[in-house]
């Protein structure tokens, strides 16, 4: 999945650095937790789709320092022989549970936990990061572009503009997992099976004589798939015409048309695209399908629609593939626990910070999803500390961990509990055996969408799904706290 | 330098579409000139910093449709055997030209430009675009942030933020070429011959009981390069004084000091610079190191430099690495010329469009950078045909190509004229063999950049560099929006 290439050096130098610093210290081998988790959606969005999980575990299984990265170490003079022969034999022997991909996820949840030796947690920390990062950002906003769409579909068009090829290829990758029907992309569409689409662009029209005869012989060889851009010269008075003029002519040759229409790439994409639909439907053509590009966006469509646009499918570009108004996910990887050399036991760790909102979660933790039964809907998440035991059987009292008033009881048989963490490394082996596909995960990720109230999903000023704290952890927490200010 | 990866696929569907429908049409062999160019700076910054083109000869030299890609392509059930069979043999035999890496560029002047039949200029788009894009916007937004270090070293530390794997490592690249003195990114390092750069984090701290034993246990390892990350409890209170401690104890053991200090990676860089820089004045540190990192850009470092803050060296992540303000590059590849196939001649071709902005330039184009002699400064660009031929002993006019009664006489020997545009594939071969190192891009840039009056690179409301039409460029453009008008 990584395309042949050995990705084992793609780190901070921060972290060979410190890997060294543990292997000349006696806690070289202690096991530790580290968390990754995020802090605020992108984009002011209700919720976040997690994606890249696929690439992390191509990237642990890969990591083996050859030669060539050993020279490379070597040559920066600050690595000894014996780290440098450690690094040799590399491999991760340590655990990994992870949010599975397509899964909608929340501010402060464990998205990756790495439970293994310091060097190994530590080293593992940016390419887990980048790549979780990167993915889930994308397939974020896809998911509020495909929402704005409501239900027409949505095809991610990026890559020349994305940021260099794996933004391009993996961007795709995860904008599909969100939702997007295809992509542009034919790299991204072999590597990941997913649907390639496009048609023709400007230069085509233009190597022709006159539009028309560029018209003609793109439905001659595409009749089948037969989108036609209409703006290269004028769209009402040339472009429209023309492609009328062609699938009357096709139809007049008795060839079905199936999928035809025009492209709208410029101009007023809402009076465009209404005078061409009555021109269509004028000329007896009540399916065309009318596709727009041009810089779109989740608020643009939205706009659209709104304004009664006939425009029924959408290529959705540089905003998209690049995350314009949000162009980056604020992931962290923090340690919270660390053994005790001694009793072999972990010892929660918090990171303090003058700003509430950075304050970690302790502790080797578990998120349980929790649904009403009912509706079927996500009420809330639940952190928990990994050997609390819950029953549905029983009576669930959650409670806001700021603002600890507020409280919801939920009854026993009204309401579901989903663990959410998966285990994807035992003891440095890949676990998750039967990943699900692309397409697969697309079916995944629609479908938890479809458990989220609508007020969740509202583009601007969504419903906030509560992420709760168990009573333990949240003692535990004070109790860290209390220490740390001398209480 | 594709780091073993076949990128012949990543390319936007409609190119092979266009291909086949080119292929199965009698001009499928003629030749056309595709040019490069963009509309706007990003970030309003005056300039831009020209990048990618290593990456750009990488993919056009390895461009092959291996036996899978024909398999997938064949797949799709919409290519016929006797274009896959041209695929299979596919190799670039045109030319191309492009402004040289590393070098200053401006709007609608062509960055790249392709000489070639048209199926094969036609496929090369979405690559050159994906690159070329990418890695011109990082470079420009590490300028920026270069411009306002003043002079301090400025580090790019984006990596796990960066939009996947390549976004991290090429942007690296940009960095360094346009004036960062280091990444974080190892396998930059190793790639490119960068130098890496990074200490550790805030779980190297809370791995050791205490933050002082943490300090000790790293100037023990890392004498030569010792920068102590500050705020892991509390900067002011224990940071600092820990760093201190620790860097007098090495004093007193007779150790010499080279490159030590702190990191700030959190609250009032400010303030908080100002106070260190003063602990450790007065206990005899008087060339400490005072690095910040934390959401960094270039309007954050001028306003902390504005506030008298005493940092010195600058780490700087999300906001260089994805471009926060303005992530992406807007750079298309449009038609500019077609041959005759009778003639052999070439066609000029315009895009014509009702954004004024948006009308393109037509025919085989060439551009010359002016420089006022006396000072050495870049004056202007003018964009010419390529039969054209100018003599710095003659006098040269300048006009503005809208408000065309805006003239400049440059008088002979007041000037001097520069060609911007080389060579590098001819016939399919690659001509441009002595290809700068980065670090030697680094210092062409740096050049170029000298060579730019101070108000071009202001980073608000900067000076706009002139990028004039030759007259004949100009009079062509007239004549080919009237003909379309029908004058």
């Amino acid at each position: 999945m990584n395309n042949g290439r050995n990705l084992t050096l793609l780190t901070d130098m921060y972290e060979l650095t410190m890997m060294q610093g543990y292997f000349k210290n006696a806690h070289a081998n202690v096991d530790v937790i580290f968390d990754m988790f995020y802090r605020r959606n992108p984009d002011g969005n209700g919720f976040s789709i997690c994606c890249g999980l696929e690439q992390v575990i191509d990237y642990v299984e890969n990591l083996r320092f050859n030669k060539d990265d050993i020279d490379y170490l070597s040559s920066l003079g600050i690595f000894d022989g014996d780290f440098l022969d450690y690094l040799a034999d590399f491999r991760f022997t340590g655990d990994i549970y992870a949010i599975p991909e397509g899964r909608v996820m929340f501010p402060k949840e464990p998205i990756v936990k790495v439970k293994a030796p310091i060097m190994q947690a530590q080293l593992l920390e940016t390419a887990i990061l980048n790549i979780i990062n990167h993915q889930s950002l994308i397939a974020t906003k896809a998911a509020r572009v495909v929402h704005a769409a409501e239900g027409d579909g949505v095809m991610e068009f990026g890559l020349r503009r994305a940021q260099g090829p794996d933004a391009g290829i993996y961007g795709a990758r995860a904008a599909v997992i969100a939702g997007c029907i295809g992509t542009s992309n034919v790299l991204a569409g072999k590597m990941f099976g997913v649907p390639v689409l496009g048609t023709h662009a400007h230069s085509w029209i233009m190597s022709f004589p006159d539009e028309l005869t560029a018209f003609r012989e793109y439905a001659r060889i595409y009749p089948d798939q037969c989108i036609l851009l209409a703006d290269t010269y004028d769209t009402l008075k040339s472009g429209v015409p023309n492609a009328i003029k062609v699938f009357t002519e096709m139809r007049e040759q008795g060839i079905r048309l199936k999928s035809y229409g025009i492209r709208l790439d410029s101009g007023d994409l809402a009076y465009l695209s209404k005078k061409a639909k009555k021109m269509f439907e004028d000329a007896g053509f009540h399916d065309v399908t009318i596709a727009a590009s041009n810089d779109l966006d989740e608020n643009l469509i939205s706009s659209l629609k709104l304004q009664g646009a006939t425009i029924n499918s959408w290529g959705v570009g540089t905003n998209l593939i690049t995350s314009k108004d949000s162009p980056s996910f604020g992931g962290v990887y923090k340690l919270s626990a660390i053994q005790d050399p001694e009793t072999e036991s972990f010892i929660p760790k918090i990171k303090i910070s003058e700003n509430s909102e950075k304050i970690t979660n302790p502790g080797d933790k578990v998120i349980y999803r929790i649904y009403d039964r009912d509706s079927g809907k996500l009420f809330a998440d639940l952190i928990a500390l990994k050997d609390e035991s819950y029953d549905e059987n029983q009576d669930l009292l959650l409670f806001d961990p700021v603002e600890t008033w507020k409280k919801t009881l939920m009854k026993a048989g009204e309401y579901e509990m989903e663990p959410l963490l998966i285990p994807v490394f035992k003891d440095g082996e890949c676990v998750y055996k039967d990943r699900p596909s692309v397409m697969e995960l697309q079916d995944i990720c629609r479908k938890d969408l479809d458990r989220l109230w609508d007020e969740a999903k509202r583009l601007v000023n969504p419903h906030h799904v509560h992420v709760d704290l168990s009573r333990k952890l949240w003692d535990l927490k004070q109790r860290l706290l209390d220490e740390y200010h001398g209480i």
